[in-house]
């Protein structure tokens, strides 16, 4: 400010008038201030019969809205307030009163103290009317620096991130750190090209890089070329989704589907002569299961394979323009061959859906007779993998090309399976194949700790908004983005530790044990799916506009997985198969007690638990209680329970009622989700806290703790309207879980950069210019 | 199936065991039964000694896992049975047990009635063990067509479609008819490119196109070639939204917020000389306020207009890299010239941010000399906006291009305003652009028209699953397709009545309003773009891979709009101001009670409400008052006014507790989210109801009231959590609303397909193959 923006020269005559100086410039300065307002405080300045006549006509000059001071009078008056109140002590400067009167007493030779006394009473009048939060107020009226909490939050890591990093790769880190040895090398930059074709073909190199490197066929028996390791598998496809998404979907497309399909499905012959082939990526291939009208029910699906006596081969066909095979990856332009799903006809008996081999291309790509194949464009995401539909048209294929594992056909033309059903037999095969039900939320994950990382990186680093007069804030520290990203950020740690157990649990799998794993990973990856998605929405509108913007990843990233919650089952059906699942579950454990008796047997156990709703526990709002574990689990099994006895007794009760039984499912349909998602939530609770406990490192183990205890409140909090519904809890205590939540995001950010960090992503793959470049 | 396929010839032997046929089927075709199940089917078996042994010994060897019959034999099972129950009465057929018996007595001679007792007895005692849902069980064994609720549900069109889309449009019809006309002609066929380039290009040209039509000076005054009428602008933005979403932002950017710019912060001079050339588009051009360091705080921004007296110009400068103008629409590659905000500092003083007209680029597209412009490339969505980063070294402008309604600079130099404070005329300036966060969400809306018009007219004809043996179902018949869908259709409708009643308040807006329109707006825009974004996520997801699918233009949609809940103002900041300002209104309104002392009136008024908790209405689960719309507005009403007066009473106890008042707001941020949102509710609510009400035509008025009682709910369930906290409502009334919301889901579902053709929603420009081809 220079020198000659001066206040009023009237001030310098009638120097008692600056106590009024800091009320007047509030009046002016304050953007909301109303007339009214304004009006009440010339009202109280008129009454001030003790100010001379001329005193109180200036004063009242400077309170009229049709004659306002200049914006440059304005800045003046503040010069000259800030000049005084910075040499004030803490507590004088907080009151507009006191740095008025001190304002007035040092351009005063000698202070009038009665007037003084007069002034502070009408000052404080003025104050009190104005209702000015003058603590707030008086920060406008001095230069001095400004501490608050909020401005003074920065990164406190608690723990060591190799450490943590190492807990997270656990038995994986070989194949991992070899993984992203690969995917960091020159030539697997982002390619930059808005052309289709030319991102395809990138991503094809990309995947013989991969298999060059043995990890194709990572997990076909050593026999035909593989490496034997179905647990290094998955590790490869969580670490390959760092990199570029279509690259992981084409990836697991021909070494998952196309091969596992041959793999699982087929019989030595097939083993023999294919996986090498599949593995090197010799033989490019699709997984030909979906078509246009069936997705979901995939049971239903028209395409025929009517076996041929005379000739002992298949006929493939497409019964009409809708039966055809859709959104079938590498089948546009690379596939030469596809695992193809059909119902087997023999003699016009229908032998339900079987898997067959047939060829789609030759090696110079041209298609086959009879065979159609149309691109289907541009997608949503995943745009580096060519999708295609298929439709065949009488294709003959040789009678080896059946995969024969679970049903063949007798030299006579008979049928031949050990499993008597049609139903049962098909899902027998698809849970074969249920690996791709692991594979891709383990890839989803990946997805959404890139997101994080990206976000909570940007929200440490990106300032807006701070105290008047002082430094602008880390975003990452206003309490709302906090709430935005750390209950993802504890939930993404859950779901690790949540896969990482499924994997381990599908590792050692039993005949007994499938229907089991084939529920967790229905619930698992619907679960996991939808948090990627949710979490990735998030981050974008976290980081605003720089989230918008594709050098950023985050629209990629976003919208390469949005279909992850559609493709491998649609994640609402694989919700249901989830609760039917847990329903049946019941059954098996109590064998004698038949569907409808078990529901009396869960309502009684859920009635036990009624201790857990005695007056003191659904009121407790002890801290140390809130943050247990044993509280945690206990809450999320109790629901558990309830919901599963509440949806059998309500079927029951329609079917009772002599409703047809397709129609009492689907009026509980959405309480069937709730079934399948409670019954993930407790055990994603239950491995997070396992992992916790059986954590070494002191520092690890505390922010372990930390991010378990947010991830259980944080879902307690998202089902409070049933907790309390249920009277299992009161508001006192979920308002309590409020309170405990908004402390632990607060201490969870103190730790969320080494948290992200500890996911040891290459920065080649992050690749944020909002981020990496400002490592 | 053939002839030769027959039942064991045993069966015919002992014809009497005929009755175990149906037992022995459900076994086999059961999908789920378990080893432990068949066991005690075997054991049971094993004790009806009344059988002679070989019979017995027969049944046996036919439920042994080691030794299933083969797919053939079940086959053959299920044609014989067929051939029997679908004889049988109704009653009988839904037993296996009854099927069982009369094979039995079918195939006999003379029936043995006392072994008929016994087998009865027998099979009835298996049947209750299996705990077989015996209606389902007996459904698959029949051939014979099923009725269920589900699969018979259909469209039930109950009013008129034009009658409706007549109310939706109103006073706007025409103008609206206009914009439809133009954007169906076949120059805006959508551009199948991934080219950026030719994209930009294209949407400049409709963009020409707009403008020839007259559409893009609407708003401008008659004067100046404009049409002198806003309510249309926002209409023509309203219906270009169901095409191209860049068209609408390159329209908005063009002739809204450029134009604008001029319209109310120039003054006459300015109007002459640009109005005309902006409206006929002969001057593209940019509105530059963000930049890279400042989004959301915008009054932080850092670009300076110096002052320079001797040659009357301004210095318009980017003092730092990251102090550059950032996302700025028209930048890359069209603009000639932006309006840009900048801090106006002369002889050395910083007179707060003000607005500059300053040339960017010559005719031929060259950049001016000191200006530098770079792409900011492609984008999640509207890539058809070239928005671009510019900085400015030391550009001269002359005098004459200071936008100067609210300020100006004096021929000798001095800085004048009739408004005294920086911030408060930067916030005036602001103030007259609030017509971008009507536009927006108006926008928006339209988008998630488009998006649910596709999502529920291909529910309506996709189907999947369905009852055993039955046609599939529409997928919009299956409660949780339309407990996605219903709810988002019904607060769609409700947000198009919100937006209607907020573009009538800013039309006839005068200055005492603008603090309260503002605040709508802020708060409508984010509530209402969420709205959008979450609403189009749904539609992804209810399409399946269908909605990942380029062609079917959800994730265009998706995309594009993604950015409306930053841009014009970052959501949840928005969400905040609308806070403050609730706070702020209520001192407006009694105008002598202070901040503080306004938070006793509220807690007064909302204790008043508790009249409402009494322990009747907070259990009251009649129909009828769960329906009522005086319920409705007297929950939303109760919940915004103590959620307004506990989030003042927070703040108040912080800073009593000597917490700094930056703090004490960060604390209460996330309950700040819900001051504002509980607010845009309670409007929102009390607009659609009062259309419902003014609505003439029955039909019309029917189904408006069911959407408006859907919302009411949806909402009220939504915030369920909070009702039951806070005793508003008991778990009983909670739950009973549940049971409403999908009866109303299952009525609106009836309406749904003609309640989206009340849109009106062209079809050129819905466009998708998976609904457009099939009408």
């Amino acid at each position: 400010m220079k020198d000659d923006i001066l206040v009023s020269p009237y001030f310098e005559k009638n120097p008692s008038l600056y106590a009024f100086l800091p009320m007047l410039y509030m009046v002016w300065a304050d953007a909301v201030l109303t007339s009214a307002e304004i009006a009440k405080v010339r009202e109280l300045m008129d009454e001030q019969d003790w100010l001379q006549a001329d005193e109180r006509a200036f004063i009242l000059s400077h309170l009229d809205p049709q004659n306002p001071p200049s914006p440059r009078e304005l800045k003046s008056w503040l010069v000259e307030i800030r000049r005084i109140s910075d040499q004030l002590s803490p507590k004088m400067r907080n009151s507009l009163v006191d740095i008025g009167l001190k304002l007035a007493e040092l351009n005063t030779a000698d202070g009038d103290s009665v007037a003084l006394d007069k002034t502070r009473e009408s000052l404080t009048q003025i104050e009190q009317a104005l209702g000015v939060i003058s603590n707030e107020a008086a920060y406008h009226l001095r230069s001095a620096h400004r501490e608050t909490a909020t401005s003074n939050q920065t990164t406190e890591q608690t723990f060591d991130v190799e450490t943590l990093a190492d807990l997270l790769d656990g038995k994986d880190k070989e194949i991992i750190a070899a993984v992203k040895a690969v995917i960091s090398q020159p030539d697997f930059a982002y390619l930059e090209t808005d052309n289709l074709s030319e991102y395809r073909e990138k991503v094809l190199d990309w995947c013989k890089t991969l298999a060059e490197n043995g990890f194709g066929g990572m997990a076909y028996p050593e026999a035909y070329g593989g490496g034997g390791d179905m647990r290094s598998y998955f590790s490869i496809m969580e670490t390959l989704s760092y990199h570029d998404l279509s690259l992981v979907i084409k990836f697991g497309v021909q070494f998952g589907l196309f091969g596992m399909s041959i793999h699982f499905l087929g019989t030595q012959k097939h083993h023999v002569k294919y996986l090498p082939a599949v593995g090197s990526l010799a033989l490019p291939g699709c997984f030909a299961m979906t078509e246009t009208h069936h997705g979901s029910n995939v049971k239903g699906i028209e395409t025929t394979a009517t076996y041929d006596h005379s000739t002992r081969s298949f006929v493939i066909h497409t019964p009409h323009e809708a039966a055809c095979k859709e959104y079938i990856g590498n089948a546009a332009v690379h596939g030469e061959m596809a695992t193809v799903f059909a119902k087997l006809m023999i003699d016009e008996v229908d032998y339900g859906v079987n898997a067959f081999l047939v060829p789609l291309r030759d090696p110079q790509k041209q298609t086959l007779p009879g065979v159609k194949i149309v691109d289907c464009g541009r997608k949503m995401g995943l745009n580096g993998v060519d999708n295609g539909r298929i439709w065949f048209d009488q294709v003959s294929i040789p009678y080896e090309n059946m995969l024969d594992r679970f049903a063949s056909v007798s030299e006579d033309g008979q049928f031949d399976s050990p499993i008597t059903s049609d139903n049962r037999r098909f899902f027998t095969m698809l849970g074969t194949l249920v690996g791709g039900r692991i594979g891709i939320p383990r890839s989803g994950l990946s997805a959404i700790k890139s997101g994080l990382a990206i976000a909570i990186k940007y929200g440490d680093q990106r300032r807006q908004f701070g105290p008047e007069n002082e430094a602008e804030v880390p975003i990452l520290n206003y309490r709302t983005h906090q709430r935005r990203l750390m209950p993802l950020l504890a939930k993404t740690y859950a779901l690790h530790f949540g896969l990482q157990y499924l994997t381990e649990r599908f590792l050692a799998r039993t005949d007994d044990d499938m229907q089991e794993i084939e529920a967790l990973a229905a619930g698992l990856k619907s679960f996991s799916t939808w948090h990627t998605t949710q979490g990735l929405q998030e981050c974008r509108e976290a980081c605003g506009g720089k989230g918008y913007l594709s050098e950023n990843r985050i629209d990629r990233l976003k919208n390469d997985t949005d279909v992850y919650t559609t493709f491998e089952g649609d994640n609402t059906v694989l919700m249901q198969l989830v609760a039917k699942s847990r329903l049946s579950e019941f059954k098996k454990e109590f064998s004698d007690i038949n569907l409808f008796g078990i529901i009396g047997y869960i309502a009684d156990q859920a009635k036990t638990s009624v201790t857990e709703r005695n007056p003191i526990t659904v009121r407790n709002t002890n801290k140390e209680h809130l943050l247990d574990f044993e509280f945690h689990l206990s809450a999320f099994r109790y629901r558990e329970k309830e919901i599963l006895s509440s949806a059998a007794r309500r079927i029951k009760h329609h079917i009772d009622e002599g409703m047809d039984s397709f129609d009492a499912f689907n009026q509980t349909q959405n309480h069937m989700l709730t079934v399948g998602s409670a019954y993930v939530e407790r055990v994603v609770l239950e491995q997070f806290v396992a992992q916790v406990e059986r954590t070494n490192d002191q520092g690890a183990k505390a922010v372990l703790t930390q991010l378990c205890q947010l991830f259980a409140l944080t879902q307690i909090e998202k089902h409070k309207g049933w907790y309390l519904e249920n009277g299992y809890m009161e508001g006192i205590k979920t308002k309590a879980i409020r309170r405990e939540i908004n402390e632990l995001c607060a201490e969870v950010r103190e730790n969320a950069v080494p948290l992200v960090e500890a996911f040891r992503i290459p920065d080649s793959c992050l690749a944020a210019p909002i981020v990496v470049n400002k490592a």
